[in-house]
């Protein structure tokens, strides 16, 4: 999984941050994650194919999360895209797009799909062969969920070797490599186990932005690979943090450290802070493998 | 008067190029004319006051010149704006932003009036004491209107070498300003020639874009002093301008002449051209004046 941060700053755009949006790479499937002001630029300064995006999340409608969504969506438009484009988001996220292209007359070339989102339990979103998307119903001002992408297990991995000495056909690769035991032409049975080694372990990674402190989503988040949780104030901040619905780095590495994921980056920052640095070492306190989303970064797990 | 401009490419934003939005800052005011999305940071890029923009004009509702607008509104919100705000544009204006603002559950704290414009004839939209602002109806797919900003004729200028002259006490002095003659002490009338200068002329911008080449709009803008006029094309695709009823560098130019407007600025060009001196060389063939817009530019005149 690829990870590339286009904007990861709360509230308004500015000259040096970009509000949330990020994109989530699996193989190689290309998913967006919030589309804040900006975002169109920030996928043309970070060199990612806008053609590659099939799948858009928002988290909820506040705008720094999903002000760039129609312009995103009328560039699709000018770029004469053809494939379906699918946006998963609270309910209202139609609406609002189809009046806006109402009014100008437009419309787009390819099929816009509008998943609506409305349950309070975390649900399957998006499911392929190879990945599949769960909400994780987040405790905000407005109806809100965070995502968790999740890949499949996938095929076992053909030990060459051993399948070569048994002097087995080709045509029954796929099928080994599926799980199933293979009968030589003089019965032998030859168990799995033995000309496949265990598949690459799924990755998984848990979107948590905009949210208070909320100790119910560390079920659906237990032991995931990554974690990007908003922290838009520091500790010292906390009541404001309370007040609106926001948490602090000391609450991001709190619930990292009870739902044991591997990594947590932090992000969504209250543009108060000069410094980012200090939300890592509050966090740095609780949990110890923090890391910083910044505008432009990348993360590979 | 003072142009900035903020964004002057069509339709989409890219890395180093902004779609339409401008700045008039006109004897102390501070006019947004069109709003593209991006325009909060190029205005903070050009190092703008938000907090003196009290007028917004929108020419029409193509996303190029007003998705950046509802983020706007918000970060005044943000930013504790008190102050009305005022958002002149198209019928539909108003519906699009407020279904935004109430799936986000925000409320701005300032007076937010929209004052949507649906006629077909030049109006006046704005006025003060010192400025009036008038629609320029447009000809382009959807419903849309340039605008007229005109000084008022000011006050006459005070010839203070003659004032003192004649003794006249400071408390006529804007009496004399208004245009008044004065009779001294023992009778005689000094005519206001005698003692003023005639007042600094008025200045007049007409904004004209998104349009194809259209002679009605002449009489409108006929003699102001900077004209800035759409060229999304070039003459040699002068047929996809017509379809997509936008204008060349040549039409641009001729309406200039046929308006004998003192200066004519070009922009609104299409992202296909990669050098934009290709416009000022067209359309300096029918008209000598011409300046080419580019984003961050300012006009003083």
């Amino acid at each position: 999984m690829k990870l590339t941060i286009l904007g990861c700053y709360a509230a308004t755009p500015r000259t040096i941050t970009n509000p949330t949006s990020q994109v989530l790479e699996i193989r190689n499937r290309m998913f967006l994650i919030d589309c804040g002001e900006g975002t169109q630029v920030q996928l043309r300064k970070n060199k990612l194919k806008f053609s590659k995006i099939n799948h858009i999340f928002i988290s909820h409608l506040h705008g720094d999360h999903f002000y760039g969504l129609v312009g995103l969506i009328s560039t699709f438009m000018l770029l004469n895209r053809q494939t379906d484009l699918h946006v998963y988001g609270p309910k209202g996220i139609k609406e609002i797009i189809l009046l806006q292209l109402r009014y100008s007359n437009s419309f787009t070339g390819y099929n816009l799909y509008f998943h609506e989102l409305i349950s309070k339990e975390s649900e399957i979103v998006y499911e392929d062969e190879k990945v599949v998307v769960k909400t994780i119903p987040l405790k905000h001002r407005i109806y809100t969920n965070g995502f968790l992408f999740e890949e499949k297990i996938g095929d076992r991995k053909l030990n060459v070797d051993a399948v070569q000495e048994y002097h087995i056909d080709t045509c029954y690769y796929q099928k080994i490599k599926n799980g199933s035991d293979i009968t030589l032409e003089d019965g032998t049975v030859i168990p799995n186990a033995e000309i496949t080694f265990d598949p690459i372990q799924p990755k998984s990674y848990a979107f948590c932005s905009d949210t208070m402190y909320d100790e119910s989503i560390i079920p659906i988040i237990q032991n995931c690979d990554l974690l990007y949780h908003e922290t838009t104030f520091l500790e010292s901040e906390a009541e404001k943090a309370e007040k609106t619905m926001h948490s602090t780095a000391k609450q991001a590495a709190t619930i990292a450290a009870k739902a044991n994921v591997k990594q947590l980056i932090l992000g969504h920052y209250s543009t108060r802070y000069a410094n980012i640095d200090l939300f890592q070492q509050e966090a740095g306190t609780i949990y110890s493998d923090v890391l910083l989303a910044d505008d432009g970064k990348t993360f590979e797990f």
